[in-house]
């Protein structure tokens, strides 16, 4: 029923089931758990129960309806409801099938899990389940762990950006033959439909994830004229209308014309990995200030490509970017505008989407090699539309790095 | 900064805002409030704050990032943080301004919300924003209010049924030109990403929601051969390996072969309602026993059009069908296989994929008038792949009524 260390080779590997080489190494997830157990050691935990399917894909190496625990010391078991077989094909943690809920504190005790200072990740897991856990488990204390998850997250591998060069590739591919379809006259759905297909052939992995209640992400904006300047509920700097009410982001069925700014934020996902970028096209001319705005949204991330370092403040890559716009006679566009407006010009990238670093008002925690993340200076003009660019970037040693290849001047056709 | 009652057409409406005949009634978020603060004396609760998304959609006719309070009499109030422009011209509901979170007491306190006995939706709450709930109104006693809710939008209006069928015509739409791309040689991937695309420029809104932490749905699986039996941690009786570990569902890059099944689950989004069917197609000819199983599938679904009524028992058409495919001789191929066995044969459709009435073993509520539904009589075997179908229905006075035209033949190219 359970084994110790390495993949189940041995196993009946379940129909259609991924080759190996797809799959995170062992070394990989071990490396991971180390680093993990060490910031549960310097916040005292005794045990870390994992729930949430990402981080649980991220430890584990399997997405599965189960149940990881981290003790402070030693391995990691992972109590599997479904599906077993692809589990153990998947991890090279230990497995143990679970049947029911309730027979969770019998399989701790024989692992001898012990201790009660827990942490859970408080930040997703719904209060009901929190509730049915504190009533099997009524000694523990539990914390929340989201924030150790997060940094430990945030530090890519190199396995982790092979993931997400990969990822990228999709994203310069749709770009690459966007400018196929944006005519005239079509719609900003249509030319959705048909990038998210060319994405999808190319390996796009179907949806990307956001952490958190209510956060959605769509795989692509094509957004035209005013619909770029379109706000909503999103906590970024565009989201278009959408096709109603219900959805209120993504693309809708106005008609691109000339002359005016086309906008197509596209989100590639491979092996999990996000990546998130930004081109803005126009058929025919883009006049000032839009066409200005965007030589600013070039100049600022021309700056921040050559003079990023580790060890630089988030917040203050932002307050630079902020101050350039400024100067330039943009602030009220930057962003966002009126209610519109977001604090933060880029965010992390990883198996989600809202990654740490975010580089924004407020975010301190100073950047390290391995950080990914994308930077979006975007200019928002009401009723006349949005210009602007998002690219992909790795921390290195000295510097930063860009994920994907595809041009990043504005798009005439 | 606030009003009364009507949606604020003098309001200066948003740029882009979708025109008002596709926003959800006045009248029908009153109806849907007052059944609900019916419920909610039942269960003796002063007040209910909505906070998840889909429900404060529900409710409101708006989604936005805020917080919808409803008392138990009088009118409800929905305090937004973004976008408040968007919100008065979607909602009938009274809309303020809130800068930030901690401005909610005061706010509560000036709208004369009092009471106690405060119902919130814990089966999506996560437990970090709980507390900070618990901190700011320490004399509330929170109850769970989500099985009230999901009772509530189990019955569907007659504008909910209209959007229910448009979603239908998505999914009528994309069945009807699947035909013309599934070709021997073709992989999985390459006809998800054009049907994908069809549905998207038919007016698809993008995605499907459903409830639930670590609840992921795809817009369509297309499984071919012995995709249809790979199991997965998804409470569905297929799902495909998809591409990688990281998704863990959905089509691959298997090429299409002759006489093997290809089963096609796709899901239909109209203005925020799902809809979810399957029909099972080959390349050349269907051999027995699977051709035998796709005729008991039919003949399952058969009878239950022909008998089921308000007030029958959700399990107990379950376990008709569970009957009728044992007494086939298809028990143990019926709903999944070995560990991929899942306990129903149908499920609730609406906002979210997920919703009651639950056709499957536990589930004892009567069927109601207005009650929507998924009926997915499926047989999986192991390395050779699934069959099966699935339709949607809305419970009538005096039986069930198809949402979608497709036939229900298999479809032999």
């Amino acid at each position: 029923m359970t084994k110790e260390g390495g993949r189940d080779i041995s196993a009946t590997s379940p129909a259609n089931a991924l080759p190996m080489k797809d799959l995170t190494p062992s070394e990989e997830i071990r490396s991971r758990l180390a680093k993990f157990q060490k910031k549960m050691a310097e916040k005292g935990l005794d045990l870390v129960l994992i729930i949430q399917n990402v981080d649980l894909f991220y430890f584990s190496g399997t997405l599965q309806k189960g149940y990881l625990f981290i003790p402070a010391e030693g391995d990691a078991c992972l109590f599997v409801q479904k599906n077993y077989e692809r589990a153990i094909h998947e991890t090279p943690l230990k497995c143990v099938r679970l049947e029911s809920f309730k027979e969770l504190p019998a399989l701790v005790q024989d692992h001898q899990f012990n201790g009660n200072r827990v942490g859970m990740e408080l930040d997703v897991i719904p209060v009901s389940l929190f509730y049915r856990i504190k009533t099997l488990f009524k000694n523990w204390e539990i914390l929340d762990v989201s924030s150790e998850i997060k940094e430990v997250r945030s530090i890519k591998s190199d396995f982790e950006i092979e993931q997400i060069h990969m990822s990228g590739r999709i994203v310069d591919e749709v770009f690459s033959q966007a400018r196929q379809y944006i005519r005239e006259g079509v719609t900003e759905l249509a030319v959705d439909g048909i990038l998210t297909s060319i994405g999808r052939s190319h390996g796009h992995q179907g949806f990307l994830r956001m952490r958190g209640l209510n956060q959605e992400m769509m795989n692509i904006h094509v957004l035209s004229g005013e619909s770029g300047s379109t706000h909503s509920f999103c906590d970024t700097p565009l989201s278009g209308s959408g096709l109603s009410s219900a959805i209120a982001q993504g693309s809708s069925r106005r008609r691109i014309l000339r002359d005016q700014p086309i906008v197509i934020d596209y989100g590639g996902g491979y092996n999990g990995y996000v990546t998130d970028e930004t081109r803005t096209f126009v058929i025919g001319r883009l006049r000032d200030p839009l066409l200005r705005a965007y030589e600013v949204a070039l100049d600022i991330t021309g700056e921040m490509e050559s003079s990023v370092r580790p060890g630089d403040s988030p917040m203050h890559i932002y307050e630079r970017a902020l101050e350039k716009a400024g100067k330039a006679g943009f602030g009220e566009n930057f962003m966002g505008h009126g209610e519109g407006k977001v604090a933060f010009v880029g965010h992390g990238l990883g198996l989600e989407i809202n990654e740490w670093p975010i580089l924004g008002r407020g975010y301190r925690k100073p950047l390290q090699a391995g950080n990914v993340f994308a930077f979006e200076p975007k200019f928002i003009f009401p009723g006349e539309g949005a210009v602007g660019i998002e690219l992909d970037y790795v921390v290195k040693e000295n510097g930063v790095e860009r994920i994907t290849s595809f041009p990043t001047e504005l798009i005439v056709l």
